[in-house]
């Protein structure tokens, strides 16, 4: 993505053929994943032909022979022929954030992303069109209630759940660490969802005492197919918008804030400044956008995501300065992780 | 695509995210060519808002202040800032290729890939299980006969012949030039669609004479969609599979072969075999895959492209090599032209 357009490509325009394909290029990566490659390439002690993949994940050897050598060319497999036999094996890459069993695995995010979001990208042109999310031309949910749409069965909450806590898996412990948090005694994660940022928070602030706050239906699926074995935080339930939140000294908002219009925004950020301990603060995770509008990529395209599925937006910087000081807060700093989420914070 | 997935991939994965992003980065280039950004930014005179944007082509203005902001970030446009408002002027890459008016343009080719490609590929973990199409499960088609499908509405047939036209825009003088063709009188392009290709041919030769052979249907909306002032090809109706082939000395088959599978090729190559002059030969356009399995990535993912639409696939020189010795040609040469598409000769 950093690679200038370049004059070259007026000659022959091979960067933008190759964004022409990104959505194949994808496409790849998240099949294999839903298919169970990289799963069955982990487990197996060693390398595997393609018609043994295609048995043991029963598919066509065909297409799974066609599959492998695509994630050949893109480097995510490797592959060595002997006395003609084509025999495929892992990479590191691939067995740290692809397969399911490692603690840094984005399976959970790419499910997300092939099953959701890329049926909802395919009415992109329509949200930038009306303006506002395709929740209903894509699945056939009213577009105003936009966790209705997300939680809409048990499958896909389970799946949004999952998306959320590999994220927090892989930008974690840079967040929690943008900041020395450990003036704060009493951390609650609004809206934290699995608990995987809240646990972060907890190791590395170990003094500190850290509750996650979500909806009922959440917390309870969170405790039930997301809990970990140290008990370092606390679930509680609750609904940011309509009911109390409990009293603490900081309060995480992570990617809570671009799911809404400013309107609510405010609403809930003035709720926060009122039940916020004296002294105590707001902790905004957000991908930043420059100021002056040329990146970062991936925050760009975020915000159309946004577009498409919510009713929110990326912000740059002033942005959430200007929020948070007309919900009362002061003194904002921001960090920027140079990965893809990044930190605000604001005291009372 | 070029870039080693290196060892700092796990330290944190870059690049497999720019991969599970690539269907956005598609799709906002995409959603801005159908909503006629490109086209709006080269006849402007001058930089323009967003909401001037939003208003020339009535789409929202948050919106499409989004999507501009995107194509910034991938440098497909540049922003300038003056007194708080954002301007937004083309380059030199976009004005050729992403706008309709240019002769390189290839804006047919990206709405065929948005519309119609990318729907198919959201079923491609179903195309690996069950190793066909999913023309059933993506437009409710019977996947039997891969042309119907293709055809199957005026506009749908529009927009495929859009798509041949522009990637021959791009590849054809190469393809042509490949080899020194000018000892062949007649050509014939078997399937020749719009006759772009055709065209680059009687450019390059043009003491041969060059037609054009296609269903009549394609020949009708060639002649009535595609055709350019200066009348160097002749075109003619039949059918390569049901009905009888004009005699000819080069029969140009161009990504033809990869649509079948190997039984219906053979026929296709014997019946070309029958009817050639002696002296004469074949012309195969295609994407050859590296007979090592490691690449090109292109052509490994236009043969999965071919899974998920066709009943054909990509192949290595060596397997073009065989079907056309088996179907009595010799001679056979290969050359790569480093572009999408490659070229082989074989002689009688």
């Amino acid at each position: 993505m950093a690679e200038h357009l370049s004059q070259s490509e007026l000659d022959y325009p091979f960067k933008l053929l190759e964004y022409f394909n990104g959505f194949r290029v994808s496409k790849v990566i998240f099949s294999a994943c839903e298919l169970g490659v990289f799963d069955l390439l982990l487990r197996s002690q060693e390398p595997l032909s393609a018609q043994h993949v295609a048995r043991e994940l029963s598919t066509s050897v065909d297409g799974m022979e066609r599959l492998l050598d695509a994630l050949v060319g893109i480097e995510i497999l490797e592959v060595e022929t002997t006395d003609g036999t084509a025999l495929y094996s892992s990479t590191d890459v691939a067995n740290l954030y692809l397969a399911k069993g490692s603690g840094k695995s984005l399976h959970d995010m790419i499910i997300y992303q092939s099953q959701t979001i890329y049926p909802l990208w395919n009415n992109m042109a329509d949200a930038v069109r009306e303006g506002k999310n395709q929740n209903e031309k894509t699945f056939g949910l009213p577009p105003e209630d936009i966790f209705q749409a997300i939680y809409r069965s048990e499958e896909e909450k389970l799946k949004f759940m999952g998306l959320m806590n590999s994220s927090w898996v892989l930008d974690g412990h840079d967040i929690v660490t943008a900041f020395n948090l450990s003036c704060f005694q009493e951390i609650v994660d609004l809206g934290g969802c699995t608990g995987a940022l809240a646990r972060e928070m907890a190791k590395a602030y170990p003094s500190s005492s850290v509750t996650v706050f979500d909806l009922p239906q959440i917390v309870e699926t969170a405790q039930k197919h997301f809990s970990q074995e140290s008990n370092t935080v606390v679930f509680q339930s609750g609904d940011f918008f309509s009911g109390e939140i409990p009293p603490a000294d900081l309060y995480v908002l992570a990617r809570i804030i671009h799911d809404w219009p400013e309107e609510k925004c405010l609403t809930l950020l003035r709720k926060i400044y009122d039940t916020c301990k004296p002294g105590g603060g707001v902790l905004l995770v957000e991908a930043l956008l420059f100021e002056n509008r040329r990146g970062p990529v991936m925050a760009q395209i975020f915000s159309l995501n946004m577009l498409v599925q919510t009713e929110g937006r990326e912000r740059p910087p002033s942005e959430y300065t200007r929020i948070l000081n007309k919900s009362g807060f002061h003194n904002v700093q921001v960090c920027r992780t140079g990965k893809s989420y990044d930190a605000i914070l604001a005291v009372r």
